[in-house]
Formats: structure tokens, sequence, C-alpha cells
């Protein structure tokens, strides 16, 4: 079936992007069609983000989806304000009918048409960053820039990445091919064979509390790129940056044309277990979650009529062995440790150093010299309130609260958190992250550091040698998973020998950060989020296997 | 690591096979490396072939594998004869724990060198066609040339597909890359990053007994160019085919420098269960199986710590509307039932017939008429003893049989079958295809033509109409799954309706086949085999869904 007239200009509209992000993809170099610096997107954008988002508070999200059952939803933001937005509550018999009405067309479009039309969502969200960043901000606890780069550009960046690599793989066999055998003497066999990609059904995505569009994107645009049609169910906590995203998304789809069903938000209160029937519903072929082990577990032992792709939890290590540049170490640990207030599945959890001290261009640096000299380059780094909350943001839920009041139970606290007050919301809940130490040696600390302690609260843990270290990072990942990898060294074999624990565990390594990359953060269309090879991840963000199984390929063929 | 000096020789020996390879798999036209004629092999082939296959007979098959726990073995020809090979009884705990020593400097010697190693044992092997020919021949009954072609260049071009696209999906990502992002008057923040394709751990491949080659070169080729060491367990009634096989990689691998123990056997004598027990072993990271849908749901619900590819049963339908080339669908389909006496899981099974007859260039033919011309082809085709033994081959085993005998339980015997004498063979199991006719609309007749008949037997079922037959069409690929469906009309509006059923239900269709193409026969490189989206298979053979979740990039990255 021919695209529309809407489609083809779109498919023009954003030819140069997509060709552009095919590119990237191979040469991993920096690249991004989405500004991060704010003053990208002109003087009035803050003010009119601003505004934009407090239209929105207080009111209906209304999305014109079948089978309204009435106001669900009851946001409140970390900073302390009740966003008194409501939603539609879902009918999933209703939705799920749509949904699978509008699949056909949406497959017959093609892989250039859809990516087109993902790449106009995109670009529409891209415009509104400002008012995204807001919504991330009061749903995440993330400080403004961050919200705005982390929740805007880089997760289009995210979602982007998954489209071009949803179109390169559907692209990978011609639509059509002509096949000729020769026969000898006879005349030879041909055939003509068309190839069309087939989308696998509904794709479910489970979206989380800290970064409801940074993970959520990804998974919604390599359904919706490969043909499916996706179910967007948010955190109740985080609800209005993917209901946004669907709103968006619905207004590029009945504007081209097309069935604005193809996109649909569940949205719940809390506790209601939406998340659980819906996975488990026939109609769900595909499931992008992002949260807990224990529900990204139930959710692969459960829900085996779907694909399953997880992001659960890990244990983040950073060997300490020995660096060149201490002062630059301590500042990049600082940074990673503060940044979020630790809430990231990236943040480093355990810094591992050896009992003994390390070698550092300052001279030979005993274990606990090392811990207080990270602890006062924490406390340097947010020593300004302003800056702190800039860098911290607010926690996200009590759940981390708690973690943090209990840190002192886990061991000796080498640098305490302290509350930051902030200047525009006095009810947020800002707080400076708490590192305490632990020591390998003693078996009563290993519960503490290795279970992961999701927030502000980082572990210095004692080692005999960078060998143990090493040991150490091989269980961790090996049974705990891991995001991420760090390490400081300057010795050659030692860091072989990391890179060797990390090809044998299958995990990302970042090797003697010091300046402005943090391990933490990863860029799109560069570098791999997770691998999905540790317990952590089942899927890397993105790759070939995140979009392959999504669609699958029917041929017919006849004789030519 | 770099690689070896022969590892050198053989990425250059085969870089332009692995390059038209890939070229193919892109364009999708004929191509192969391994000629299908006989002939190609040259005059001494036959004579040797069959020497080396003598050779083989009354003797233990030695492979040189650690933990040889005595002879296993008892293969008895479906020609009737006693194959009389032993094959070392595998220790699962010694193998597995060698295999995982050997995969290291697997995984370190790259994308590049495993490709060539693995197009080194597909030339090897290609070389030893004739002798792999018998091998098929007698423990599958596959007739000598269909032994030859489908279980040798056939197979060989499966292998090469696989390890194309595993090469492809490898290096998609480059090995190293630079990423150098502007901080505007600030220096640039410049990384260095390496990416290294990181194999899942080992590899399982369970044979099945009618092609133990070409069902099983795939996913041991798609796993080992991907960096896994790959255990064979064939089938107790074809390990031959596949302990040549795993001799020939060690022999490969073994003079690559490499560990010979990335390649091994496990053989079992019928009924010890082997494939349960490894396939839930932790070790076991990955698993391809060919077979009964009851052993391939176990294999997804209980080896849950793998990634699990699996062909298992369909139905197979035929659709026949109306058709201007009516002997040469008659023709087509009765050269399709016939085929290694319908024992391939291509073969068609259902031919649903409008009640009321159908339109052919030969005027109007009833159901009736249509069914009498259909059982005169297949008498045509087989009335010539020397012809049907060379097309039919051997029945593969007794409960193929034992279907055969009870057809006529099921329903009016259109054609009955007839039991060939082999001229070589006197004990061979040679049969004919039966036709049985069953009517749609009488519900007794479901529960035959819903349910997999393997072998010999084929269903006319009359229909109400051809929108009745596509009704059952849908409904036999949602429920019982399907790797090839065809279909025969004149009407533009029956093929778009038949297209239509098979993208909603994603099953394979081939229009009109009146030549020298056949349903139950796929070309490597150009047609899928299967689709991995209807319940007869999740993986079709080959595509990137096939080797992209095989390994995981793990990425390193560090200041420049």
């Amino acid at each position: 079936m021919a695209p529309g007239n809407v489609t083809t200009e779109l498919i023009e509209r954003h030819r140069e992007t997509l060709g552009k992000a095919l590119e990237a993809i191979r040469t991993r170099d920096y690249w991004t069609p989405y500004p991060e610096h704010p003053k990208a997107y002109g003087e009035q954008a803050p003010a009119a983000g601003r505004a934009a988002f407090d239209a929105l508070l207080n009111r209906h999200f209304e999305l014109g989806q079948p089978g309204d059952g009435g106001p669900v939803g009851a946001e409140v933001s970390p900073y302390g304000i009740d966003l008194g937005i409501t939603y539609p509550r879902p009918d999933p018999d209703a939705l799920l009918a749509a949904m699978e009405a509008a699949l056909p067309a949406w497959r017959d479009a093609g892989p250039e048409a859809r990516a087109a039309v993902c790449l106009e969502v995109l670009a529409r969200i891209n415009a509104r960053s400002m008012e995204f960043a807001h919504a991330v901000m009061h749903t995440t606890g993330q400080a403004f820039t961050m919200a705005f780069q982390a929740g805007g550009p880089h997760a289009q960046d995210r979602g982007l990445e998954a489209v071009a690599y949803a179109y390169a793989e559907q692209t990978r066999t011609p639509a059509q091919a002509d096949w000729t055998k020769p026969q000898g003497k006879r005349d030879p066999l041909a055939m003509t064979k068309t190839f069309t990609a087939v989308p696998r059904g509904i794709a479910l995505v489970i979206g989380c509390n800290t970064f409801p569009t940074w993970n959520g994107f990804p998974g919604l645009f390599a359904s919706l790129a490969t043909g499916n049609p996706v179910l967007v169910k948010p955190h109740p906590r985080a609800v209005l940056p993917l209901a946004l995203t669907v709103a968006v998304a619905r207004e590029v789809l009945g504007e081209a044309g097309l069935d604005p069903n193809l996109v649909c938000l569940a949205a719940e209160d809390a506790g209601e277990g939406l998340a659980m029937s819906l996975a488990t519903r026939p109609e769900i072929r595909i499931i992008d979650y992002t949260g807990s082990s224990a529900f990204g577990d139930w959710l692969e032992d459960n829900a085996r009529q779907a694909q399953v792709y997880t992001e659960k939890s890990g244990v983040n290590t950073v060997v300490v062995d020995s660096t060149d540049d201490y002062r630059g170490m301590l500042n990049n640990l600082a940074f990673s440790l503060s940044l979020y207030s630790g809430q990231m599945c990236t943040t480093p959890q355990n810094l591992l150093v050896p009992r003994g001290g390390i070698d550092t261009d300052a001279g030979h640096r005993t274990f606990d010299e090392v811990v207080a000299d990270l602890t006062t380059a924490v406390g340097k780094l947010l020593g300004d309130d302003a800056r702190a909350n800039a860098l911290l943001g607010a926690i996200v839920n009590p759940d981390v609260l708690a973690r943090l009041e209990r840190a002192d139970e886990l061991g000796e606290v080498a640098l305490a958190s302290r509350t930051v007050a902030h200047p525009e919301f006095p009810d947020a809940t800002v707080r400076t992250p708490a590192l305490v130490k632990l020591d390998a040696g003693k078996p009563d600390d290993h519960a503490a550091f290795l279970a992961e302690c999701f927030g502000p609260v980082a572990f210095a843990v004692a080692v005999d040698s960078t060998a143990h270290a090493l040991e150490l990072l091989r269980r961790t990942v090996k049974e705990k998973g891991a995001m991420t990898v760090g390490a400081y060294t300057t010795s050659p074999q030692v860091e072989a020998d990391v890179e060797r624990v990390c090809l044998d565990t299958c995990a990302s390594l970042s090797l003697n950060l010091t300046g402005g990359v943090y391990v933490n953060q990863t860029a799109a269309f560069s570098d791999f989020h997770g691998t999905g090879g540790n317990p952590a991840a089942n899927i890397a963000l993105s790759d070939g296997a995140f979009v392959a199984n999504r669609f699958r390929t029917v041929e017919v063929r006849r004789h030519r």
C-alpha cells in the first residue's frame, strides 16, 4: 500500500536525519540532531516551556483514546508540588481491540514511512523539550538542567537511535528481489520475491520512575518503527512525560492519515498492578521494561507469549588501583556519586580500594586517605547549595529516602548525607550522597555491598589488593549484574586484567575517567547502554538484537 | 589478540567467498559457492565418497574429545543396513569444562578469524560432499541425490549464510572508534572506544533425524561464528553426518592453533534423554533445536538459562482456487508430496479445494476430479520404480511408517500408498504417499487435518469456497503454525487475499508454482526458511534475529 501524501512529505523531511543517524551508529563518533544546550532552543523557549507545563497542571489530560473509564492519576512532584493532573483510565479490552485494528495499515505503510513518522514525533517532542523538562523534573526529581538534557535531547537521541536500528534491520532484505537460477541448457528458473516486515503485535512499554523518556523511548520507538502498535504503561509517579509523548505521537499519526490508536496510554494509580494484568494478555507480544529485578524476572517468567526486554537492577563497581591524576579521579567520582543523587542505574555503588592504599601522582594514599579525600571532593562539589541543587535534584520517592536514612546501619559513615534547602520549592526532598566504609575482609559486610542500594548511598570497600578487587568485581557482575564498571589504574597489566574480567562477565568498562565524561553517562549513537549479557539487563540500548526480533519477514514468491 | 599465521591465511583464502555471501544476503539473487551438481565434484568423487563412507562402517568413530566414556551408538539405515558405528560416550562435566576453557581464545580471535575458520570447515565438508551424502542417506532415508544436494551443498549454503549474517552482525559496530564531542571554546571531549563481540557461552545443537546437516548447520555455524563453543547432540538415529561435521571442525580448529574442543559431539543411544539433561545445565547458554513441538515447547519452558531457537511442528496448507496451468500445478504438487516421502517440515499437508470445484485452463474441474487428477499425477510420477526410489527415499523411522499405515482410519483414501522395492537395498522401507479425502464441512474431520501428520500422508480437504479456504488457512497457521503456504489462483483478488492472510499470520507464501520450484524447497541466501512468527518456529533461517543475540558487545572507553 502506498504511503499517503503527508507520509511522503515526512519521508523527504526526515531523510537526511535518518541517513546521518544510520551513519552515526556505524562510525560511533559523536553526533546528534537534538542540541543539548538550552540556548539552542531560542530565548523564548524557557518561558514558553514553563507556561506550557503550567497549563497542564490541575486538569484532565485528554487523549481521545477509546474506552475512557474516567480519571486516574495522582502525581506529586519530588519538589513537593501536587501536579493535580488526571489521565484517562484505560479500558484494556477497548484499547487493545482498537490497537489491533490499527496494525495492518501501519504494517503496510512500510519501514520508510514508519521511520519518517517516528522522526516527526521525535522532532515535535524535541521542539517541546523545555515543556518535557518540567514534566520530567516534577516526576523524577531530576534537577532542571538534567531533566532538560537527559529527559529531552538525550532521550530523543536514544529514540532516534532505536529508529535507525529498526530501519536498518527491516531494510537489510530488499522489499523485492529477482532470483534467477541457471539450469544448464534449459531456461533458468526465474522467481520474483517480495519481503515484508511483519510486526509481532501490540508492544507494551512499562515506564520507570526515574527516566520515563530516556528509558522509555528506545522500546517505544523500536517497536513502533518495526510496525507494532505501542501501549505505554507509565510508572504511576511519572505519567506526564509519557502522556505528552503519547499525545504527540497520536497527533502526528492522525495528521499523516494513520490511526492514532497505534500509540495509547494506560495510566494507573499506584498499587493497581496494571502492568501485571496487561503483560500477560495474549494481545501483548513485546514488552519493554525498566525497573526492579523482582518485577523484571516476573515478566520474563510469566509473560511467555511476549518478547520481554528488561533493564533491571545491578551493582556497579569502580576498581581503584592507581592513578596519575588523583585530583581528576576524585572530582570525577564525586560528580558521578552526586549526579541526580545517585538515582541512576549507572551510578557507581562499590568503590573497591586496596586496604594498603594506592599510588597516585599525589603520592601513596592509604585507604582511609582516599576515602577522606573523596568525601572532601564531594563536600566541595556540593558545598554551595545552588550548585548542589543543580546537580542533585530531588529524591524520587520515599523508598529511596528510607534507604538513605538507614545507611548508617550498614557500616561506618565516612560522609554523611545532608539536607539541602531548595530556593524555589521549599518542600523539595534534596539530599547529598552518603559514603559508607565497608571491608571485603569482613563477611558481615558482604550482604551490604553485594546488593543493589539504589540511590545516594555508595560504599568504599576495602579489599586486600587489586587482584582481590578484580575477583570481587567478577563475582559481583556475574551474580548481581552491572550496568557500568569503572577502573583507575596506571598499570597496563591491571588495565588488561580488568578488561579481561569485563569481557568474561560481559560488562561495559570506563577506564581512568578524570575529565568531563562520567561512568554513569552514555552517549547515544556511540556508547551502548548496558550489554544485555549480565543479570542487570537482557538488552543493550541500542543494537541489532534490540530490534531484530520485534518483527519477522514474510516472503511471497512467484514465477517471473 | 592477533590471529595466528594459519588463521591469517584462512582469512585471505575465504575473503572473497565471504564477501560474495554478504552480497547475496543483501541482493537475495541466486548464488552458491557449493555446486549442487554431483559432476562438479569430479569423476573420482562418487567412488571415493563411497569408499570413505564404507571405511566408517563397523568401527569406532574417534574424535579425541576429553572424557570419553566408552562407545555409544546403534544407527540402522532406513535402507536396512546396520551401520555398526560407535561414538565416544560423552562425559558432560569433562566436555563442558573443556569447552569453557576454550572460549576466551576463540572470543579473542575476533569475527573475521572466526568466519574464516567456519568457511574452511565448510569448504572441507564441501569437498567431502559425496561421503556426507552416504552418511545422510543412511541415517535419514533420503535418496542419494537428495542426500547429496540437501545434505551437502544446500546444507553448506545454509551454514555459510549463517556465518555471513553472524559476521555482518558482529562488524556493524567497528572494533574501535574515536568519539569527539565539541565543548564550545574548551577542548573537545575525546574518547577512544573499543567494541568486542562477546559470546553467550556454550551452545547446544540438538539435531534432528531427517535433516541433520541442513537443519543443524545454521545454528552450529551461527553460534560458532559468534564466538560460542558448540556441543552437538545428534539424533540417535542420525549421528554420523554430525559426527563427521564435528570431526572436520576439530581438525580445522586444531590446524589453526585453536582448541578443537570448541566443537564437541555428545552422542547418545535412543531413550537416554541426554538433550533434556544437557539443555538445562547452567553452562548451556544457547540451544538450537529442530523437531517435535512437544520437546521444543519443553525446551522453551525449561531451558530458561539459554537463548532457545526452535523449529517445531506445523501444518502446511495449499489453497487451490484456480489455475491457468492445470497440468503444471498437478505435476508440481505431485512432486512436492512425493519428495522424500513427505518427510519434510515444508511438505504440504492440507490441499484445500472448493467443494464446487475450480476453474482451470483444462476447464472446470470438480473437487473429485482435482483429487483424481492429482492421484494420477502422483501415480505417473512414481510409476517407474527407479524414479520412485530416486524421489521417495526411505521412511526414516517406524513412527512415520505407523502413521502412514493408519492413514485409512482418517478418511477415504483417494490414493493408497504402495511399497516400492529398492534394487540395491532389499530391506529398505520405501513407500509412495497416500492422499486422504476429508471435508472441512464435517466437524469429525477437523482433528485429522488440524494436526501435523508428518510423513507421506496428505489431505485433500473439501471447503465451501476459496473464502472458506482462507479462513481455514488463517486458523491453521495461527493455531498450528506453518513452515510453508502455497496457493494457486488466477484471480488478482484471491492472490491479494491470500497474501493478506499470510501477512496477518506470518507465514511464507509460494504462489502458482508450476515449474521447477517447489513449495517445500527454499534456496539459501534468497529464501527464508520459515518466518519465526507463527507456532511452527521461533526463528527463520537465516536473518539478523537468528544471530544478533548469540553474542553481546562489550565496550571499553578511555580518554584519547
